[in-house]
């Protein structure tokens, strides 16, 4: 398909109450627009123009990758939202795509069978028509004696036989782009609102004997979001259908409620979400792992088999067999291979956790390389920040590192040594050496006795 | 307004299966009969009497504060649970309005519009009617041909006509003050319960030429509560109700089910609340910050822009910027100032963090104060109890903390001071010194390896 | 009641998309067959078969202890089924009822009224019918003029006419033991699927002159499993009829449907259940308690007015007034003996905590024994692990244990001792004295001052 889309994303969304434009608000981790330019994308769209004005700089960054950026000075219209592509689509022969920029849950298909139903009949415009429950705002379609659609009517100039009619606009079409940019100079603005519609197009091209072909859509999946309670509404439409298609694919889930995933997670079958998962990001979740409750992934990858219970991670590499929580902390870089575990009350920052090696209890790592078989007792640290800069740590296979110890980098413990509870090591310890850092203990009898009131 | 309020919370509710009386169960941190009082007062009622009866120990402390407390030494129907207020009221003149107790969901508007419906015709009462799904159970109304409430009919005395009535009794009303108190003393116990019900003042008003007014409520907002079962039921429509007015007003929510935000929470706009927030007491969120998931903050106040993840707090401050979690406990007195940041496994009690200090993982700080730029070591605890007494840590400004180390309070560190990782501090560390205590580093080489069967 | 239960666990489950077989799967912490073998046995059922065939060996055990296993060598439907059971219950006279193992909601009561209508007539079999909304793909009960059922034709094999029969087959029957198995031979295939339909046992009986009984169920407690969407649905219905009960008999849930109790789990009256909690396997709640949120306990025992804050719990045991958490980790064999205390961020593995002793803050214990009234300071350890072995650690009653107290096991700190922060005790310390193991502090006045930009 030779298909460009144009989406409009200018507007300003007022009922949003917010600082920020209303297509930069995010629906399962994904602004509103990336939805829609990703939907245009997934339908084969070659070109994708995004249509800016209102706070254009907080839309931009989002787009500019992979759209042409066109700005939309006042905002005056569907129409002259459309008109403002001629220059950047001069020459374009083959479909335009417009769609709305704040409707998350319209679906690749959808925009495919517009682009297929406009082609197949040569049509000047493809419209996406819904059947909503109150049609009370919506442009109604009027048809001709055929059926076909005739005419766009806004609420505010229909009629009231046209108010009765219950099929309405979706705001999704498909033009082609020949007549489009041409056609658009001759709508004009004569309606209650005193702007230039889009939506006109369609009976332009009735009167100038241009086909006009159809879509019919869900309703759902055609909602915009104008608000932060229709923003929660969208969350979750689009919550119930990743989720429900995920099951299919044979995740277990004990209350998809309770369950966020975003659009471009993969999961394999056989594995369970517990409440409260959030998957965001390009975070992939290998078979059989167990994962949650209250545990968030972003851009992790989760190995077969792995079980992570309440914890965060953010960019994090779980191999085969690994572990993490209850209540661990995987912060960008942490690498745990295979059969490794990260515990209860732990933190690990830029570091690898080498095979079978353990960190199960109350520690922080950040800027460490473990080997394989080590362990790592309850409380022991990196310190890896010195109040200026960052330094690495380094403990080699099977080494043993006691409790609370305390590891100031930069520092090496050997392969196969032992570092004795409550030691800080501050210089390199060798391979298979016995380390210890600690005072003598004194005791001193019947203390404890005489200071009764007065303790320590 | 010159209203006063009768609040009925004398009853046992033994549906609820409680060791606490009916209202002092709570619905988003406050006690039903909490709402009913707040409701009054938003309504601009100037005195509220609380009657109570049962278990009234746990239901006194509750009110004592800003209701005249009355008991009522038999429970005998709702007219005399009344007419125990009459001396408390005597030579009152004015409006009464008489409330259940046990519904959280009144409105104060409702209850404005009650004393007006009363006031604006010199009624004996106005009566609050609602039309529940299910009207079984309730008090019918009775019209006249002119549609004006003539008479209360319970259910269970009842005509088979009256009991096809779907207009309900709500179970509040407006009184004339002059007018009630002599007329109790007429409402007689000739009914089905041989109990003197209030309800009865509708007909004795008509008999005695009196106008009785109405006014008509949502069923939903009327609902008492009788068991655990509308307990819940009753906190989900009144989570529904606050957090829908928070989203029109400009804060996100991913899942509206599953934040709960207390009657007496303020937000501002473009606040994001992750699923299971909950935000009770006097608790207030400034603008652009970022709470949840998993947080439940009560009292607590947080500033402008602040990040707030997987974090308890009571009684606490954040200033603008301030972070804390994943997973902070920030008891009473914790107050992070601006920039500051109390991180993951951190707990922190009557203590101040000055602006932009870092305490980011495992520390516990208990009657500490930081200055500013100070950085804490992962791991270092403020050691505050002797035993027998709390005592305070100072940190002065730009001191750098290394991991582990020990503050034994009483004990001041100096501003700009050092000290070394794995220290116990028991005395004043100068400004600008280092100090260390710190066992020196001993490595037996091949110990391990000879050892390697029975380590340690 | 003298009856035997088949219940039918050999099919594959294709729609579950796992490699499990489906009756392992699990409702509320419950697989799916033994929610179906539990009610029998609550019905009274003596003996019960399970009947495995696909993945046998992952089915088996979970019914061996107290079922009898048969295998279905080939799957060629429900008649043969239960015909590989004959040689079973050679001899056995009675009612044998035979079960869905996917049906997880199916209750005792409707079970034990089966075996009734059954023995109340001395039928050949009692069928337990249905009106789902849905009746397609569901075997329709075909009645004869009394309304007594006369024959059930499955879907495919029905007519258009029997299509449109809403009263349906649940899957669940009784039968007459001497009666069953001979009866079984004169099933034949001649249907649509070529299989051998152990429905045709009604029109079986019928022609044969025995009786047919019939129970009405509803509909919602006969679903059964077969996809994970399906297994969402029953884990939501588990939870709304178990909620209910609890709620109804006096326990708070703020909202119920984001609490999850196993159906063995007793709670006693006025305990609050806030959102996030799960209760699983044997675990019992004692009066007063307050669980949550983000709380799961397995098989563990809380007792009256305990308060269990975010924390994970199994085969933990809290005497009354003990207090876990925010965030505590408790292991099997932890005990928390009457008023103790595991606070924030603490780990406890096979311990004891004797009464009102305080582990508050950053611990980890492991097979540990503490007494009485014993003060564990922030960060204290026990190392209870050298690499090969574990080894215990006492402390006696009353004991001052400073913050930062690493204990390396095998180690005793005597009663009334005091241990000075920071210390790594490595030696049994005598009763009453005080413990140190501690560097001296030095202090170099101006270090940091000159090396302010290379620090430590």
């Amino acid at each position: 398909m030779e298909a460009a889309a144009i989406v409009l994303a200018a507007g300003a969304g007022t009922r949003m109450k917010s600082k920020r434009p209303k297509v930069v608000h995010e629906v399962l981790g994904k602004p509103l627009i990336r939805w829609v330019v990703d939907a245009a994308r997934q339908a084969g769209v070659g070109r994708v123009l995004a249509v800016v004005g209102h706070q254009r700089e907080q839309v931009i960054p989002l787009v500019q990758d992979d759209c042409e950026v066109v700005t939309q000075p006042q905002r005056r219209g569907t129409a002259d939202a459309v008109a403002v592509c001629r220059e950047a689509l001069a020459g374009f022969e083959g479909s335009v795509l417009v769609l709305s920029g704040d409707c998350p849950l319209i679906e690749a298909d959808t925009l495919a069978a517009l682009v297929a139903a406009r082609e197949g009949r040569n049509a000047a415009v493809a419209v996406l028509t819904m059947a909503p429950p109150d049609p009370f705002g919506y442009g109604r379609i009027v048809r001709d004696d055929q059926g076909v659609p005739a005419a766009i009517v806004e609420q505010r100039d229909a009629t009231p036989e046209q108010q009765a009619i219950t099929a309405c606009n979706a705001g999704f079409y498909c033009f082609d782009a020949a007549w489009l940019f041409d056609a658009l100079a001759r709508v004009d603005d004569r309606n209650a609102q005193g702007e230039r519609y889009l939506t006109d197009t369609v009976a332009l091209a009735r009167r100038e004997g241009r086909a006009v072909a159809e879509v019919v859509a869900d309703w759902a999946a055609c909602q915009g979001v104008n608000s932060r309670v229709q923003l929660a509404e969208a969350t979750r439409a689009a919550q119930e259908r990743i989720n429900r298609a995920h099951m299919e694919a044979g995740v277990t889930m004990i209350d998809p409620r309770q369950v966020w995933i975003g659009p471009d997670v993969t999961i394999r079958p056989d594995v369970e979400l517990l409440p409260q998962v959030h998957l965001m990001g390009r975070t992939s979740i290998g078979p059989d792992a167990v994962i949650g409750p209250n545990t968030r992934l972003t851009d992790t990858v989760v190995g077969e088999g792995c079980v992570v219970d309440e914890t965060v991670a953010v960019q994090a590499v779980l191999d085969r067999g690994a572990s993490a929580g209850p209540r661990a902390y995987l912060r960008p870089g942490a690498h745990l291979c295979e059969g490794a575990k990260a515990g209860t009350h732990v933190e690990i920052k830029n570091s690898t956790v080498g095979p079978r090696s353990k960190v199960p209890h109350l520690s922080y790592l950040g800027d460490a390389r473990l080997g394989a078989d080590v362990n790592i007792g309850a409380g022991s640290i990196t310190c890896n920040y010195d109040g200026v800069r960052k330094h690495p740590t380094t403990v080699g296979d099977g080494a043993f590192v006691g409790s609370d110890t305390m590891m100031v980098a930069p520092v090496s413990i050997g392969a196969g040594a032992v570092v004795g509870a409550g030691s800080t090591i501050v210089s390199d310890v060798p391979d298979d050496a016995l380390s210890v850092a600690r005072a003598r203990q004194v005791d001193i009898e019947g203390w404890a006795a005489r200071h009764r009131d007065q303790l320590l």
